[in-house]
């Protein structure tokens, strides 16, 4: 694949309030008040509760574990022997920072600009003069300085910073007390670890983030520092601790010459993201291209169908090919949102609508899994099957990734934050320009404007398939309306104004014409519940079936089954396709009677347990993000079938 | 069940050597110089190969890595600022010297008896005044005794030190400078976690250790002590660091509560085992028949067709009920050998076959995966499925406990010394007498004796299943001899003297009569090949079977593929029974032609995937402890069906 740059320095550069701004690419994110979600859609909601309730949640729990008053302690010069929380645990409130900006952003409040300046107001105390920032290390009583760059995250910690000082930028200027805090840090990691000096972070991060920030700030030499980390990488350089790799930390092989993902999952994307990102400002097409390889490979032998990945508690890290088992899929949420940034950052540079079928799959599969309706609790790792019913949700700290009810809360509390800061910027990856028309990725109700196209969505997406646009304005000459009409939707179909209906195949569906208020496109995709059959290759599931509607991937949880059935003696019957039955759908499946033919104990005999039907019946299964809504369950998303 | 201890007190106590020997029980194993094995059977040979090369390998890796030189340290008095190894390197030492006793007490050799003395000073040399020893713990620049009793791992480090004294005093008797240091350890324990103290260690082994090093020096207060132990687990008093649990440690339930095994692999098994002891030592019938209830659970619904425990590579721990993977089976060698210790002790208590046939499946299919035909490397975990092929075996640390070769040494170094441990009395396991007659477990050429019955056993097992004995001595009184028929020995016969051949079924088949020299037992098991299914609620391996053969568990490997052909296509057909080919299998087969009927990119479609056939032949399959000996390699025991 190789990029045209000709075609890149084309598109216009407009700025817009987006995460993600390339100096080129073929596409531009929509800008954010070019959006107006209705806030009662799917993510409307969602971004609502996390403006109402998610916020103010993680704040809470971070002033009362002491996360937050660790920047005071540093900034009042304690010495400080025993401080709460990991050594990322800064990170929590930078990111809490970035949502709040990107909320902020979108509605003035000012409550919540207060509180957002009286948090920016402690952590920019805590900064030493030469621009370190960090409450776990360099100050009395704490390690030195970049001691442990392998465990330590403090420049993954500066690039949350960093994030957050987009965020800030992109919304209100870069006259900000944030933005200087952040830049103060950029220009300190530049200095400490430049050109002709050496060392990098064991979780990348602080890549992505100065790359970004360089654009926002048109500062150069932090999407050098960027191209200098990623460079970096790879050559085993990192001090690896027993029981890790060099694997773990990405730093057994130069990006450019990876071939797949691998190692702990949201290290691996969150680089991968940060390496598009340099790709493309050095316009430098080999990596590029290797980044376009890694995640073609990643996806269709490392990723489940949820769109989640990471396959593996031990580490927290990839599998190897076609290791997926439903299990113990990590599938950690913020791995989720990293493979988002990965995928927008492939979109934006080539337009691919892989990228964008796949974000759709992500969002739906594994953001919007996490945080329970109130907003208050979240998954942290993303199952697809789960045995035995965990304890109930409390009100303490979840020690581990694990269990099948949402926490409000981790010990490692990556995910809570990830989720608030992704939510409350969610609409910038539903829709794009090409510098002339606009493009809608993802559906969702509420209006999008382009100079030359706005238009106006109404949608019950993904519960129906209906989508309806409605042309609010237009500019004289003709413009591009590029509809994506996802992988999974044949039979989807097109009308224009009054013009027939047509039927429009997966990928982009482009009308150019010139366009009038009040005209009328419907976009109809066929959200009935399929089956989805796992590639041969993937052992753990074999013999078994899924089934998607739509965008969603289902799940059988124990809450809908018919007395006396368990989860795991249900088989499908797939000669009767599933049928819809309200936003899931309905399947024909058997009880199996598993008798014991047993002779040693050991679960493995000489006949096959002979499985006899003890019941049928019609199932409903529901969205896979709402399982575990109603208390301890079990749940399958792949589902064994009847021969 | 309920033991009769009528029954057991009747049992003659003869002092034997062997590893364990309650005071009260149903059998007791043979003493091992009742046992002479021939040198060039299956398990003799393994055993020469450890005395010979293993127990030098270890003491050379642990000098070369400063483990012993630790003890130096501590007797000289030196600030310790830099010590090398984990916290529990010093009970590698003690394995180590458990082994070499072993040794020792089967044939003298001057060599290794000055080895062992001088081990053994170097050891004594650390010990302190009180009774304390621990080169990690307690001394100048190190953290203070007991101060993390939930990883310091000090009084596991003491119970391998009691282990290793025992096989002292059963093969050299307790006067013995070992064996005062032992004692004087069991002492301080004693004193420092008696009754009306508090606390205990994070890995159960000192459980174990003190019961039988109690019935060794007949100290019925380090029997107490042990008891105390047991009781005192399972109410959440150790202190859990972030991300581990309770479970992990046994300390989630009291033992005689729980109803499987559980948390990490090793301990709870050490545990499970110390605790039978107890039970046993306590006429406690109520925490026997927990003990006997959790082996049935966890080996119906937790053990691999090897007999391995240990799903999970988190936490080295036992996973839920049917959560069985293949391929990130853990099955440490270490759990393996920790399985035997806990049925060889249920199996004396009780005299029940399925613990004997479980101690045969660990044998071949655990144990003696792990070392190397040259004694010199070893598998730490032991997977049953290898999708890509490792990095060569090299002479450096293994830091993790995965890869597709044996590795001379690890970073946890558990297992090497273990397994020296183990095979220096694997015999011990072989035989056993209800104090009248000889019952036979396993099958093994070589001679063993009883009062009542002397016999020679020559076979050529497992790769033959014909096992010949001829009487050498009787006793004047009718005895009995009691043989295992394995569990899939479906059809064996049995032939005793000149009477006619008859059918035996799988349990104990028992002969008694007065048995006179040179009278032959014709035993013939039929070791043909066999398919194993799982049972349907092991999901990741619906739609596989397994081929065993005997006891051995067979196993595809690439090096036995045709050129083409990958591990992970190939189908198994499973009307040709599988046939004999050496001391494996041969399989008919087809190659899968995996053709992608892709959309998305990912591996999930709406079709299934059509496998046609590219290839078709005849397989052969190897047996399982025999795999990677040709370099690194792809395998699989559980093979996809064709259906």
């Amino acid at each position: 694949m190789t990029v045209d740059h000709t075609a890149h320095a084309r598109a216009q550069r407009t700025p817009a309030i987006t995460p993600v701004l390339p100096t080129r690419s073929l596409r531009q994110g929509i800008s954010l008040d070019d959006v107006t979600l209705v806030t009662d859609g799917f993510w409307g909601q969602l971004q609502q509760t996390n403006a109402a309730a998610t916020l103010d949640h993680c704040r809470e729990w971070m002033e009362r574990l002491g996360w937050l008053e660790n920047f005071d302690r540093v900034a009042r010069g304690e010495t400080i022997t025993d401080r709460p929380g990991w050594e990322f645990s800064d990170s929590e409130v930078y990111k809490l920072l970035e949502a709040m900006a990107w909320q902020l952003g979108r509605r003035a409040d000012l409550d919540l600009e207060q509180t957002f300046d009286g948090l920016v107001a402690r952590v920019a105390a805590a900064q030493d003069r030469d621009g370190y920032l960090c409450t776990a290390y360099g100050h009395p009583g704490l390690p030195r300085r970049y001691s442990d760059l392998s465990s330590g995250h403090e420049l993954y910690n500066l690039g949350h910073l960093m994030q957050a000082a987009v965020a800030r930028v992109r919304t209100a200027g870069a006259d900000d007390r944030l933005v200087d805090v952040a830049r103060r840090a950029a220009d300190h990691v530049c200095e400490t670890f430049g050109a002709g000096r050496s060392g990098l972070c064991g979780h990348p991060e602080v890549e992505v983030a100065l790359a970004e920030l360089g654009r926002a700030l048109d500062e150069g030499r932090y999407i050098e520092q960027a191209r200098i980390f990623v460079e970096r990488r790879g050559h085993r350089t990192l001090p690896v601790r027993p029981l890790l790799s060099a694997e773990y930390f990405q730093d057994d092989q130069p990006v450019r010459e990876a071939e797949v993902l691998r190692g702990h999952a949201v290290r691996a994307l969150y680089l991968a993201a940060g390496a598009v990102d340099v790709a493309v400002e050095t316009g430098d097409d080999e990596l590029l291209d290797a980044l376009v390889q890694q995640w073609r490979r990643t996806v269709e032998r490392r990723t489940y169908i949820t769109g989640g990945m990471g396959s593996r508690h031990q580490d927290e890290g990839f599998g190897e090919d076609w290791e997926l088992p439903p299990d113990r899929a990590y599938c950690e949420t913020c791995a989720g949102i990293a493979a988002i940034m990965f995928s927008w950052r492939l979109y934006l540079a080539t337009g691919g609508v892989e990228y964008a079928d796949f974000i759709e799959r992500v969002l739906y599969n594994v953001v919007a899994v996490s945080p329970s309706p109130d907003g208050r609790a979240f998954f942290y790792s993303n199952p697809l099957h789960q045995r035995e019913p965990g304890d109930s949700a409390s009100s303490s700290v979840n020690m581990r990734a694990e269990g099948s009810t949402r926490a409000p809360w981790f010990d490692v509390s990556c995910c809570p934050t990830n989720v608030a800061r992704t939510l409350a910027s969610v609409d910038s990856f539903f829709a794009a320009t090409d510098g002339e028309g606009l493009t809608l990725l993802q559906y969702a109700s509420g209006t999008y404007r382009t100079p030359a196209l706005t238009v106006a969505v109404h949608t019950e997406y993904p519960a129906q398939g209906a989508i309806a646009l409605t042309v609010l304005d237009a500019a004289e000459d003709p413009a591009t309306l590029r509809l994506r009409v996802p992988s999974w939707a044949d039979g989807a179909a097109l009308t224009v104004g009054s013009e027939p209906v047509r039927t429009v195949t997966p990928g982009w569906s482009e009308v150019t014409r010139t366009w009038r208020a009040g005209e009328r496109v419907l976009l109809d995709l066929p959200v009935v519940p399929r089956f989805s059959w796992p590639h041969p290759r993937i052992d753990a599931v074999r013999g078994t079936v899924a089934v998607e509607r739509g965008p969603l991937v289902l799940a059988l949880e124990s809450g809908d089954l018919p007395e006396g059935w368990t989860i795991d003696d249900v088989r499908v019957r797939t000669r009767s396709l599933p049928e819809r039955d309200g936003d899931g759908a309905a399947v024909r499946a058997a009880l199996a009677a598993l008798e014991r033919a047993d002779t040693s104990g050991l679960p493995y005999t000489a006949e096959q347990v002979p499985t006899g039907d003890a019941g049928e019946g019609a199932l409903r299964l529901i969205p896979y993000h709402r399982w575990a809504e109603r208390g301890p369950s079990t749940m399958r998303v792949f589902l064994p079938v009847q021969h």
